[in-house]
C-alpha cells in the first residue's frame, strides 16, 4: 500500500488574504502558506482561485510557475470553475513529482472536467454527486460508475480518478456518517482511489472541538481505504493521526521519529 | 448500536502505589483511581489483584466491596489468576450497573475461565488464543469458535463472551496490525462483542507518542466494530476519540458539549 497522500487545501480564494494575493498579484501570502502546509508534510497543494472568468488562465498558469518554481515542482490540483484556466495552468505544469489533479468533476454537469484530466493526462477528483447531493450508496456508487467509464471511455487510468464521496456535515446529517465511511471501503474494494474535503463533517462545532473530530474521521476513512484528503496540514492532530494510521497499515516504517518525518 | 464501553486499567498491581494499597488493604490509593477513571469516563473498572494465591478470596471481596460501596455499584472486571477468588467476588457483587466480568479465558489452560462466568451469570473476556500467540485470523478465529461452543454448551448468551483479538507490539509487529483490525470485523461481523488491551500496540514507543498511536488505533478499532477496550480512560486524547467515533457511528447523540459528558 502507498502512503495517504494529504492536499493541502489552504491556497484558496476563501481566505480573505490569499483573495487579495492572488488579486493584486502579491506572491507572498501564497509562498508563506505553501511553506507551511509542505513543512507540516503536504503532498499536494490545492490552488484555488475561484471562479476566475475573466483572468483565469494567466492567473493559474502565474501561480503554477510560482508555487513549483519557488519549492521544487511541487505537484499542485488546480482549482476553479473555469476549465480553460486548468488547461492553462497544465500547459506550463511540471510533472516531475506528480501528475496534476483536476479539481473537479462530478456526474451532471461538471462531468467533462474528467474529459479535460483524460486529454491532459492528469488526475481528476470525481465527486459521487449528480445534480444535489446523493441520498445513498446506490446513488453514490451509480455516479461513480457513472464518471469511471466516461473516463476509461476517454483512455483514463481508473487510479486517475479520485473519488470524492462528499463528507457531510455532522451537525444535522449525524446518521449518515457512517454511509460516508460506508461508501469509502466500497470505492477502496474496487480497487480504485478516493479522497475529499474531509473536514467537511465538523463543519458549525466550535473551533476547539475540529482537530479532535477530524482526527478520529480520518483514521476512521483511513480504516476503510480512504486514499487521500483535502485538509488542513497544519491542523497538527489531524496530521499525526493520518500519520500513525500509515504506521498501523504499513504504508510506512515505524520509527519513533515517525511523526517528524 | 450502544455506547463504547471503557474498561478503566489502572487498579492493578502491575502499579506500585496499588500492589501496596492492596497488600496493606489501604483503601485511599484505590479509591483516588477509581475517581479519577469514573471521572474520565470509564464505565466498568478493571480490579487487577494479580495472583493473589493465599488471600484472594478475602481480597477480591475487599475490593468490589469498597468500590461498589463506595462508587454506586460501579460495574468492575475482576482480574485475577485465581478463580475462587472471582467466584468469591461474583458473590458480593451488586449487578444494579452491569454484570461482573471475569478477565480473562483463553482457548487453552484458561478454557475454565468460561465455565465459572457461564456459572455465575457474568461477562467473560475471552482471548482468541491458545498456548503462544495465534499466526493468523484463521487460528484466531479458531480459538474464538472454541470459546464460543463452550460458552454456549453452557447456557451462556453469545454476547456475554468478549473477544480479545490480542493486540500485538507494532514495535516489531508493524506488519500484523492490520490482520488484527480484520479479526475484529470478523468478530463484529459475527455479531458479537469485542475487546481488549488497546495500548499494547503502543508499547515501547516514546511516552508522547503513546496516546497519539493509541487514538489511532482506538477510531480504526471501533470502525471495525470494536465495541469495548481496556484502557487507561485518563489518557485525555483517547477518550475524546473515543467519544468522537461515538457520535461518527450515531451511538450518541452529538452535542457541542460532548467532549464534557
Amino acid at each position: 500500500m502507498s502512503k495517504f497522500i494529504v492536499i493541502g487545501e489552504r491556497i484558496s480564494v476563501t481566505a480573505p488574504s490569499i483573495n487579495r494575493a492572488f488579486a493584486e498579484k502579491d506572491p507572498e501570502p501564497i509562498l508563506a502558506r505553501a511553506k507551511q502546509q509542505l513543512e507540516a508534510g503536504a503532498y499536494y497543494l490545492d490552488v484555488n482561485i475561484g471562479p476566475a472568468e475573466s483572468n483565469g488562465e494567466e492567473l493559474m498558469q502565474w501561480a503554477v510557475k510560482l508555487l513549483q518554481g519557488e519549492f521544487d515542482n511541487v505537484p499542485l490540483a488546480l482549482d476553479t470553475a473555469n476549465m480553460k484556466a486548468i488547461e492553462a495552468g497544465i500547459a506550463v505544469y511540471n510533472r516531475a513529482k506528480g501528475k496534476p489533479i483536476v479539481n473537479s468533476a462530478d456526474a451532471s454537469g461538471r462531468i467533462e472536467y474528467v474529459d479535460l484530466a483524460a486529454a491532459n493526462d492528469a488526475i481528476v477528483i470525481a465527486l459521487c454527486n449528480g445534480d444535489g447531493i446523493a441520498k445513498d450508496n446506490d446513488e453514490r456508487m451509480a455516479y461513480c460508475q457513472t464518471l469511471l467509464e466516461r473516463g476509461m471511455e476517454h483512455g483514463m487510468e481508473p487510479t486517475d480518478l479520485w473519488f470524492d464521496p462528499l463528507f457531510l456535515v455532522t451537525k444535522g446529517m449525524q446518521d449518515k456518517q457512517m454511509d460516508i465511511l460506508e461508501c469509502i471501503k466500497m470505492i477502496s474494494d474496487m480497487g480504485l482511489n478516493s479522497t475529499g474535503g474531509l473536514s467537511n463533517n465538523s463543519n458549525g462545532m466550535p473551533k476547539h472541538i475540529r482537530p479532535i473530530m477530524d482526527s478520529a474521521m480520518v483514521a476512521m476513512a483511513m480504516m476503510q481505504g480512504l486514499t487521500s484528503a483535502i485538509v488542513n496540514p497544519n491542523d497538527l492532530r489531524l496530521m499525526e493521526t493520518i500519520k500513525s494510521c500509515d504506521v498501523i497499515k504499513n504504508n510506512t516504517l515505524y520509527a519513533d521519529s515517525y511523526l517528524e518525518l
